[in-house]
């Protein structure tokens, strides 16, 4: 025992968060320590603040402190859209675009056979019900452009063509300002099959 | 405003931390929400016990949840060395040594003229009290290898000259496992004056 007790307890909760080891935990305590008291205390409550106050949106699960959320209680977006995505932080990618003006539904993960996830474990059933009793006209898919994330978009797309709602996914192709030289294939052979006339 | 305000708050904090910029604050700050609420809770606790329960030691300047620390305490450490460091840091780095069984002195800085920092901004004035006091007989003096911890060395090295006591000053040279391809000049210059005699 190299540290007094409450400095090697504070490193310990600092580890345990992700991407932070020994080396860092034991900087981020010392410098803890020369902080002032109020910011420690701001910091304490902040982070049992998030933990108890923040919920998931009924509607749209998305991450909110107030039911349903923001997005979902904002009258001024259009509401004949829809966004699928994975995560409560994507929503947030999407909105600094500040390019959409729709709604959202967060899957809360993508279906995945091989970790035992299927489309029940994700709010799959709660975008079903939204879309029988919302008039919603088109379903843009944004999951990740991984192997979970596409097959959550085809089954999804595959679930909802019935109804005649019109379902799009979004583009793949290469990243703007990446270059071609290092574009891997998946990527490259993606965006000339989405090549788009000038 | 894009996330919701506990989350926001939540990452202002972790933002004030050093190294964390706005991604890394997001990212923690969401890893958060996905802890047990009990750890959380810890986390918050330990925060406001580091900054709470911790002080300097009255007798060496460690930081410390008892005084004096459990260093100065401890009677089977050799009470004629004191070691002299810059930081709390460097006491647990010597201890970790495991080599070094006498006791130390933290100065909380070094002398830096051009910071406006002079002997009495440090615990300088201490460490004189102390060795008028105690049965002290070496003063190994293991400031930083740099201009200030250089000056502060050679400061109290000086002023403790009359009274008898022998000071030390830790070894300069290559770092073990180093390339002395990579050297810099200074620190090979001082590896070949403190050249020893196989």
């Amino acid at each position: 025992m190299h540290y007094p007790e409450p400095i090697s307890k504070l490193m310990d909760s600092f580890m345990k968060l992700p991407g932070i080891g020994p080396k860092t935990a034991g900087r981020l305590a010392f410098f803890v320590l020369s902080m002032k008291e109020d910011t420690v205390l701001d910091f304490a409550k902040a982070l049992v603040d998030a933990k108890r106050n923040l919920q998931f949106c009924s509607v749209c699960g998305h991450i909110t402190d107030i039911d349903p959320c923001y997005i979902c209680q904002d009258q001024s977006r259009d509401r004949t859209t829809i966004c699928v995505v994975q995560d409560p932080k994507d929503v947030i990618a999407m909105e600094k675009m500040r390019d959409y003006r729709g709604l959202y539904h967060v899957l809360q993960g993508a279906i995945s056979p091989m970790d035992g996830i299927g489309p029940e474990d994700i709010n799959v059933p709660s975008l079903l019900t939204r879309l029988q009793e919302d008039e919603v006209e088109e379903l843009i898919l944004a999951t990740n452009p991984t192997i979970e994330g596409e097959a959550t978009a085809m089954y999804i797309s595959r679930l909802v063509r019935p109804s005649g709602i019109t379902t799009t996914r979004i583009a793949h192709g290469l990243p703007v300002g990446g270059d071609l030289e290092y574009a891997d294939e998946v990527t490259l052979s993606r965006a000339l099959e989405g090549r788009r006339e000038l």
